[in-house]
């Protein structure tokens, strides 16, 4: 039978991951609240912006106006990725709590992602990471397209743990292993953590799925059974991969929540409070958002 | 680690279980069409059609039709649901293989659903088990509101596990467990099925999961680490319960196939013809399918 643990860590990305996807601009104001609404849930780690070149993502240009705009409540951890030491420097002005780095253990991908070779990536990173410990700031890192690339097909275990390796030793306190393009299944996600186990401690690693093809939860559950205790998700199922194609979005945090309270996994995170944001955050994007269990609360609702 | 089958038989019940559920009539030749599809996809197993009363399921009033214009391929099991003697006659004269009679677990979905009581209900049933042995075909019975009713919330594991006896000592050959809200988790999957198979072979059951809070996945993979290996699951997503407030689809059959294939769990099923068949009901249907692997097929043959 499957290893439960007693507790699991949510690690909210929705405004970030999410919201870099949207084509159309949501206002300032609506992430704004979107934010201080997923404050109000039980969530204790909440990824609220991008400090990368407005250039390249511009719907998160407004990335130091939506860190000092929040209402910052305690006890919760607000972060955001940076890409080099200028995302760094406008991050730690506008406050926020945690900062996130990344790269693709796929040399493609994160040439295309990040237009630097997987060599070139690790002193800028490495830069960043030093800095941030110098002010006291913990850093996440990101290693994407770890179970399958959208250039190159499989991507090697080994590959993929040499790039979590190197970010450790850098100093990163967790690393954040995603399916970027939503390709993972249990035997890979479980064949995978076996090896990598071995050599770093469950509770630095995190899972990133998408459920692209379906099998987000139940590679969570796949996960937990070997002792992963930290996932992120996306509020509604918002975002996905812009370099990715076909890749939609993240787990929805609905679901996760909801498969997790159900089986008595403690999250301490309210699900009527999050069916709440998705079905605001319907509004603000004016789609129907991918998360099941949002669609079978809203027509609860009706009745 | 999961444990995980070397082999899956998946029972498409999309003829049925979806378009029971569809609002606007499908054209016979359609279901012809969409059933000859599924035929050529390496399925053995089709619910066809349902021989209720057409003032119950409007939807299904064309089943002898269905039955008699499909091309039978050989080597494949076409089956139909029926609700009594009635029904038994019309499907033994439209020449199906195998016939499903259906009850519930709980006490007011059955009165709802079928309008008698659970205990009533019993002898309707025997009288076609019986019937239908005796002209030698063989009978799946379905035990519905397993995991949860609309109504009672909450049902007693040994409440189902009495019900599904009941259906064995008839003369069932496979009870499929149904369910029909899509509340279920795995825990709770695991927890039932450690109780059922101190007393009933693994091979003689099937689940009937619906995705309704996107947990159906992950509760397969918990069902077939204790030992299951067969599902039931609707092409695209089609279908739900006419009776049950908020119930989407079930779990769509490509997002299974993917997952198993991709687990090196034989299937035997194509996906890229399951998908293909998915982009043909989307436009029989005029509908967007909530098969999260169709979605995904569609966005790359785009590029």
């Amino acid at each position: 039978m499957l290893h439960m643990p007693d507790k699991v860590t949510i690690v909210e990305v929705g405004p970030r991951d999410g919201l870099q996807n949207e084509k159309q601009p949501i206002p300032t104001e609506d992430k704004v609240a979107f934010i201080n609404h997923l404050s109000e849930t039980g969530l204790t780690r909440i990824e609220i912006t991008s400090f990368v070149n407005p250039k390249w993502i511009p719907q998160l240009s407004d990335a130091v106006e939506v860190a000092r705009e929040i209402k910052r409540k305690p006890g919760i951890t607000y972060s955001a990725l940076v890409p080099n030491m200028k995302g760094l420097e406008r991050a730690v002005e506008a406050g926020v709590d945690e900062v996130a780095v990344f790269m693709s253990a796929s040399q493609s991908h994160n040439k295309s992602n990040i237009n630097k070779t997987i060599e070139e990536t690790y002193p800028v990173l490495q830069e960043v990471v030093e800095a941030a410990g110098q002010k006291g700031i913990p850093v996440r890192g990101y290693v994407s397209t770890a179970f399958g690339c959208p250039y190159e097909g499989d991507v090697a275990p080994e590959q993929v743990i040499k790039v979590i390796d190197r970010l450790l030793e850098m100093g990163c306190q967790e690393i954040s292993i995603g399916d970027t393009i939503g390709v993972a299944n249990p035997r890979q996600v479980q064949a995978f953590l076996k090896l990598l186990l071995k050599q770093v401690d469950p509770e630095r690693i995190a899972l990133h799925f998408h459920d692209t093809r379906g099998t987000a939860l139940a590679n969570i559950l796949a996960a937990m059974d070997m002792g992963i205790t930290t996932f992120d998700s996306s509020l509604g199922g918002l975002g996905g991969c812009p370099y990715a194609p076909g890749a939609s979005g993240n787990v929805a945090t609905e679901d996760l929540v909801y498969m997790l309270n159900s089986m008595g996994v403690e999250t301490a995170i309210n699900l009527d409070k999050l069916a709440e944001i998705g079905a605001y955050m319907q509004r603000v994007t004016g789609k129907t958002l991918p998360a099941r269990y949002l669609c079978s609360y809203l027509a609860t609702q009706k009745d």
